[in-house]
């Protein structure tokens, strides 16, 4: 999907869609994620079009990133979280869901069901060690 | 904790301990989850010690991401990803159990059990207009 009228994410960047804007300079915009699977969760976008993390000029990925770290300090702030996962999903395989590149700032609450019934997406299980090494080969600079 | 022998990423970093390194520049080392939870798992780390996404150096924050969106690039390229995924952990309740900050770079392989078994960890659902606004204001510039 190129930048246009089909991408819902240009749609809020130009105002053409409402939202819940938090944030934004030159580069980027952060607004309120519609289906928050925390209170407080919200989104960074770059302006520019772009479809994932792979796609994403690099000014642009450091401005979301700078961005979303500032609103995670402020959600510790000013919402009293006691922590934050930043996420990016790349690809439908990763849950990407709309295709303009996007980081997820989700502040945690620990122990508040109501705030937060987010639940942990794996349990860390030692590997193969084998199976570590050889991917390791395969991704080495 | 601060930098030093209690440290086991401090530890990756000097040698100390040993890893599948994959990636390093001046400011940051990639190296192999030893849990992982999909195939080709791996951290991106800062060389200097910082406890978390909040208090990480800026130059080390931007160096750490540049890292691992070169590093999902590649797991797409050379292991077969079909997505990835980025993660921060920021805080005991938001899943940090290393207190040194960490990018995961998490490579998906959609419908391969084998490689890949990671649950989404919540289901988009549509939340209170009401909450969303009144976070918004308290998270607002």
């Amino acid at each position: 999907m190129s930048a246009g009228t089909d991408c819902v994410f240009c749609a809020i960047v130009r105002g053409d869609l409402p939202s819940e804007r938090v944030s934004e300079d030159e580069r980027a915009i952060a607004f309120m994620d519609i289906n928050p699977v925390t209170d407080g969760h919200l989104l960074v976008v770059p302006r520019t079009h772009s479809r994932d993390l792979v796609e994403v000029e690099e000014a642009d990925l450091v401005a979301v990133t700078l961005m979303a770290r500032r609103l995670a300090g402020r959600a510790q702030e000013r919402l009293g979280a006691d922590g934050v996962n930043l996420l990016n999903c790349c690809g439908e395989s990763a849950w990407q869901t709309v295709f303009h590149f996007h980081l997820h700032v989700i502040p945690r609450f620990g122990g508040q069901q109501r705030r937060d019934a987010l639940g942990a997406p794996w349990v860390p299980t030692p590997g193969s060690v084998q199976v570590i090494a050889e991917a390791a080969a395969r991704l080495r600079d």
